[in-house]
């Protein structure tokens, strides 16, 4: 078969190859609309493998580029801990995109990672519904740009890249079985960004629990949206004060369970006495609060190794079926959950 | 005054412009020892100034390196989130060179930014004592990179770059004056690595104000060079079981403060009550632990976005001189300091 070059690209368009060229590698001076047209043609006529082959040839910047929604979440950094630990033995340097779980900062620094050539992404994606970034991340895998995605799934990129998440279900399961087992029947959860894959998945798990457990729940246990954190703690205020709160609840991440433990603190409830928790990620200070908090383990900084060694299997030409881990969290008991009687009906 | 030109430097040492301009610019094939007599005699012939010019007309990566020394330490990620801010709407990016304290990876990051072309860097550096590697800071300031320093000071770049440290003198001193007023009169200091700068000025710090304020410690009860963690736990544990334990100590950083819960905690000892602390750093955590700790607390967000305003400015080619920020430290009184009747001698 004969090797499909840029020439004939610019030939089937009826444009210069200096055009064709500046479009697939998202130079300025080319529109968006023509560099579609051109990625397409390209894609059709089979030129993909030879960006592909070209890219990696050239590959010499050794860095990589991450997509972080949020490091003032020890989860994250412990991430980084594990990228930075295979990063580091392999001479790669990597870039922080740290988002705040806002969408227009992750288009920007996704942009800047393809105009100015990464050798691969890392990312952790905002938001599933966002017809535009999702758009961004396929455009990535088209170019033939190396991406791992962790902690968040994008189901438009299925079998496309590799990911590693942990099973939200299975360890929301185990939470809830644990609360049922310590005579709780009433519980609610606190949620982040709803958009987010990780807390859309949770908010599902949750419920599917409750019901199959037999357990209850209500609409206004369930606290969505609990973005940012001042907005956060007040609204948690709020409803600790109601007088309508179940005996237990969920936390979905840790940033949550420190705007949970201020407004608790401010409101005057006692954690483990009052109301019962458990929160997601084990964050190395969950052990020491009073009480120490029943939580959720997930094995972040092993994530991050498994991310890192991925995407530079894959930098370096690995071309197999893209594999999604889905790693197994831990309940870690410690002192959070009361044990209460069954209340009698 | 005529304008010193590369040729001008070949004839001086009877090599090529191609030679100067590669020892310049640091690139291979120049030997270590030609490159420092031309970067020598470039800076004697008044060069610097337009290798800092032509610096500047080419940057255009926008991309600044980073010097952390331990991302696990809160400190260094609210500084980075403080510097993610300025850089972020100024369209830079960072890359993240996280050392471990470790004088080798540090070294590492230091010449893969020089030899990539970073538009300047922020460090924090290891160590003080590090010949080998205050050279290589030393010939970042000479090549012209904008350099800024933060947390650690080398003070052999005394007045040649920016740099924002706390005032880490009067911080130890307001916590003894504190523990003195709350009745405390032996008192003993837990520090890292000794070779770090702030852990070198808080034990000087300490020393000197134990000894003004009269008040009573010993070298068993100054813990030093407690790194890395699993080994500080074990030693501040055989220290608190040793029986010769002061009625209060300083901890020189969260990592610590964190290392000195685990071990009091698996010793059975009451912060507080058997024992009082004042740490380091105010993370978030130090709220909610119980007893709440009492804190120093170090501007690390401000910190950041200081250090970041600073680098532009200077990568925008502000040429005036070096500022030395020392900021102030904050005393958060909580309950981990006890109330005690002074001792009758």
């Amino acid at each position: 078969m004969k090797k499909v070059t840029m020439k004939d690209i610019a030939e089937k368009l009826g444009v210069s190859i200096s055009t064709v060229s500046r479009a697939l590698s998202n130079s300025p001076g080319v529109s968006e609309e023509l560099k579609e047209r051109v990625r397409k043609t390209a894609e059709e006529m089979g030129y993909f493998p030879n960006l592909l082959a070209r890219s990696l040839k050239k590959s010499e910047s050794k860095t990589v580029g991450l997509i972080v929604p949020d490091i003032s979440n020890p989860f994250f950094v412990e991430f980084l801990e594990g990228v930075d630990k295979v990063f580091f033995s392999k001479e790669y340097k990597f870039i922080v995109g740290n988002t705040d779980e806002d969408l227009d900062r992750e288009k920007t620094y996704l942009e800047w990672f393809i105009s100015h050539g990464v050798d691969g992404i890392i990312a952790a994606p905002t938001a599933e519904r966002s017809k535009s970034n999702e758009r961004i991340f396929r455009k990535i895998v088209k170019m033939g740009i190396p991406l791992v995605l962790f902690d968040r799934f994008l189901e438009s990129l299925e079998g496309r890249v590799d990911a590693i998440c942990v099973d939200n279900e299975l360890a929301i399961r185990e939470a809830l079985v644990y609360l049922k087992g310590m005579g709780h029947e009433s519980v609610g959860i606190m949620l982040g960004k709803i958009g987010i894959y990780t807390m859309k998945k949770r908010k599902e798990a949750f419920l599917r629990g409750v019901e199959e457990l037999g357990m209850k729940t209500k609409k206004s246990w369930i606290l969505e949206d609990l973005f940012p954190e001042n907005e956060a703690v007040e609204r948690i205020e709020n409803f600790l004060k109601s007088g309508d709160v179940p005996t237990a609840l969920v936390i979905s991440n840790q940033s949550l369970t420190r705007s949970f433990l201020r407004a608790s603190k401010s409101v005057g409830i006692t954690v483990g006495e009052d109301i019962s928790t458990v929160s997601f990620d084990d964050a190395v200070e969950n052990e020491f609060y009073s009480p120490p908090l029943t939580s959720i383990r997930q094995p972040a900084k092993e994530m991050g190794k498994m991310a890192a060694t991925f995407l530079l299997s894959r930098i370096e030409g690995d071309r197999s079926r893209p594999s999604k881990v889905v790693l197994r969290t831990e309940l870690i008991v410690r002192e959070s959950v009361k044990k209460i009687n069954p209340s009698s009906p």
